[in-house]
């Protein structure tokens, strides 16, 4: 099952699984879905963290010889790497729609804490993990470290502009989106599907929450 | 240094260091301080997370013989249980006699913030591991568990007060208790002393974030 690739290529694999998401209908598919991959990697890091993600535990949950995913993914590093690159970029693309698009700066503030809660749930599992930083590999350190500046810069941009339109209170910038960010980022540590409160629900208590306009 | 506990009592060693810490002065002192013992268990894991505390490195860091610290602490759930009872016992003390003296319901709310984003700060190796719940033996886990509902009840005690009297708006309680609690705890992630971001700014842009009476 698997297409061989030819080693001068397999370092950009990870790139290259991820721009593959994105492909035209009748190319054909990589030998090994990069989404699954990443539910794999996801299921096992929620269980074990770091230590308990490898070519051989990512193999046996999907049903693939080791040989067949070491030709596609050939470290752990990169497996950690497709998870991360999947979550990051759909974080991003996200954030960046809401400030793209035509809404005021309260109605954009409301959809980045809603953005932001939304992902904790869904991505409750390895959230604390890939927002603290802790547990990469030096190299996923980086580039973690470079988009976790990225994605607060673009947050702050709008808590900015939410103090100049007095929507919030004027008051320290980083820290402010870091608090906001905090309090939708720490959904992931509590909630909790059986226990009878809703994504909605918190998005909405997160957003009361935050002061209108004095 | 040691004195010798007879095997019948090391089951309380915790609570008997804990409490030893009030004792009245000229009583004996127990060999080992809980106070240094707490600490260096703080320093190996906010390094190495549990798997870095045991009796071998703590015995290390306090330049005491594992004999003897194994004779006072004898085991490494106890070790955390230490750390953890010390900070839990304080965090608890202090949130109470804030819900307990004269404030009015805003500057109670405005005090436990304040007092949650101080211990985030001074404990911020291993806060997000205590809130969390995570790495701990299960044991230890029951005890952090009790505590964590029980703490998190004061706080919710607070907030709907504070709902009551129209200080927040009425949402969640239990929601709106641990998005603001989260927005304290996940400061323990992001605080940097180099980044000139003091403690008390960011207190006051967390109190700045909760809305005024409308």
């Amino acid at each position: 099952m698997a297409r061989r690739r030819t080693e001068a290529v397999e370092g950009d694999v990870v790139v290259a699984l991820v721009e593959n998401r994105a492909r035209p209908r009748g190319r054909p598919r990589l030998a090994i879905d990069p989404d699954a991959v990443a539910d794999a990697v996801a299921e096992l890091f929620a269980k074990g963290g770091s230590e308990a993600v490898s070519i051989v535990s990512v193999a046996d949950k999907l049903e693939v010889s080791r040989a067949t995913l070491y030709r596609t993914v050939p470290t752990k590093e990169d497996l950690i790497g497709i998870l991360f690159e999947r979550s990051t970029l759909e974080l991003t693309n996200d954030a960046v729609a809401i400030m793209a698009d035509g809404r005021d700066v309260r109605q954009r503030l409301h959809g980045l804490v809603a953005l932001q809660v939304d992902a904790a749930v869904r991505m409750r599992q390895y959230m604390p993990v890939f927002f603290g930083g802790a547990g990469f590999a030096p190299e996923v350190f980086e580039r973690w470290h470079s988009w976790s500046k990225e994605y607060e810069q673009l947050w702050a941009q709008c808590v900015e502009h939410a103090m100049e339109e007095e929507v919030l209170e004027s008051a320290n910038v980083v820290a402010t989106t870091r608090l906001i960010l905090g309090m939708c980022i720490w959904v992931s540590r509590w909630y909790r599907p059986n226990e009878d409160i809703s994504t909605a629900e918190i998005t909405q208590s997160a957003i009361k929450l935050l002061p209108s306009a004095s």
